[in-house]
């Protein structure tokens, strides 16, 4: 069978006026794209983000401080989305490809990933992590924990985590396994739980990976031939949101850069998932799209999204 | 490699002194002890309970209610404490490999196991779950969610839900392939999260999984050769706690089926782990053993612990 990478969204799964970590309505969505994109002959791997959860669990844990001696840690809040998203995600798999009367095997695996103690983020924490805060709370939690806070215009105070770079997906040999079974496996959940070996072994750390490049480095090492990033439009644009706005059916390798440099992507936003493409291609990667969900499939017949490539 | 089965409780992770979700000493004891089985040269398949942290984890979703419009099931806290218990062991199996010079993926999997809605658990709800209620809570979850509730003496009421059989782990062709490439699996966790077909697709069900039972499936299905229940205690013992106490190195089935049947073994311990047993070995199981933690090398070796085998 061909190989998709989908890099789906923590958002995607996630309504902010309704507040439960996963809506069903939307992965049921989500999963019904998905079994489309097996009718089409096409084996996925599926990884996936954990923004709103993770900040869900750090608020439940948080609540809860008092039923347990110590904090809870990041890592183990990453932990918990791995388990409840990946359940979830292989519930609706299996029950969008049974509607459509296709029956394979779907696995959720926890992923951890190392990062490099060394890695230049863990002097500038740059993801914000949980609620936002008031000025006091972010005081406090800066003299007793240490955290760092930012200050976000007009909504409060948050914590800032670094984002290291992933460099080894210790389950790589497992998931690669599995993709060659043709069971389709979801992994990398929020990136990755972020771990380094030290004096004592492998241990958790405050930070939390990216999930594209992760998404990236998986293709890479693999070798998936078509990854698609999935996001809320349909396109990459250039000129995003002005007049002049103009959606990319295709970039080459050498324009994605030079977008890139100009600033034409939103740095919390589309920017790190062009930066992550640029990544698998320069990589020997072969096929790196960008679209929305509902897009997906079209988007793997080439009608809809922006495909970056090497050449044209 | 030969292969063994080892099942966990999630009590053997917990110090309820402490009352973390888990202890750093005890995940370290329990991985020192699997170290040393790899070192033996088994390929262990792990499987662990999760009592005390689904109790935790419960309690913690239950301090937060208001953050979420809609009560958390108990299928997704099962599927968190998958993801976290997991991701801790597989760390500490790696520290612990590393330790003694040995190099091996470490994986662990979400598991979800399908049972029957006619299963006459469910009409004889008998496993407690969560923390303990006043009478007044007791009443309200009753009347207004349909919880049934028990009481315990002295201690309060608690929530109890139906325990039904395993039939089908979705997973297994995963965990088969995995364990084919001798990558340590770690599975089942909490015994799976229970999942029936409805007419929606697979859908979560309030229950729990005996984790025993899960691993006597497995270990069947996957033909793996030994397996070994781990407890507190490094026998199996007949007039426990009485002046007559008598430690059982070795039990034909039929003498494991004659003790169990005048009430050996207490209901709510060593009674379901012996049961479990009894059923892997009637469905072609090799060789089922009960120990301690500490023992679990030595009851492979032959020294120490309870064998339950077809014949002498």
């Amino acid at each position: 069978m061909k190989r998709v990478l989908i890099a789906i969204g923590g958002n995607a799964l996630y309504d902010k006026d309704q507040g439960n970590n996963l809506e069903l309505h939307l992965l049921r969505e989500v999963c019904f794209h998905i079994a489309h994109v097996v009718k089409r002959g096409y084996l996925p791997i599926i990884t996936f983000g954990n923004g709103p959860q993770v900040g869900n669990l750090l608020a439940m844990a948080e609540k809860s401080a008092d039923l347990f001696p110590s904090p809870i840690p990041l890592d183990t809040c990453v932990s918990w989305t791995q388990g409840e998203i990946g359940y979830w995600l292989a519930n609706e798999i299996y029950t969008q490809l049974i509607n459509i009367g296709l029956d394979y095997h779907v696995v959720a695996i926890n992923t951890t990933v190392e990062v490099s103690p060394e890695d230049p983020a863990f002097q500038k924490p740059s993801k914000p992590v949980g609620r936002f805060l008031t000025q006091s709370e972010a005081q406090e939690l800066y003299e007793d924990r240490g955290y760092i806070v930012t200050q976000d215009a007009g909504r409060g105070y948050r914590r800032l985590v670094p984002s290291p770079k992933p460099l080894k997906i210790l389950e790589e040999r497992a998931i690669q396994k599995l993709v060659e079974q043709n069971i389709i496996t979801l992994c990398c959940g929020g990136g990755g739980v972020p771990v380094f070996w030290s004096d004592e072994g492998v241990k958790g750390i405050e930070a939390v990976i990216d999930k594209d490049y992760t998404s990236c480095l998986l293709a890479k090492n693999l070798q998936i031939e078509n990854l698609i990033i999935c996001t809320e439009v349909d396109y990459v644009y250039l000129n995003y949101g002005t007049s002049q706005e103009k959606a990319l059916g295709q970039m080459t390798l050498a324009e994605a850069e030079r977008y890139l440099a100009e600033g034409q992507f939103s740095e919390g936003s589309m920017g790190p998932k062009v930066a992550a493409l640029i990544d698998y291609l320069k990589s020997g990667g072969k096929r790196a799209l960008i679209t929305s969900i509902p897009q997906m499939s079209e988007a793997l017949d080439g009608n809809v999204g922006t495909a970056i490539s090497c050449s044209l």
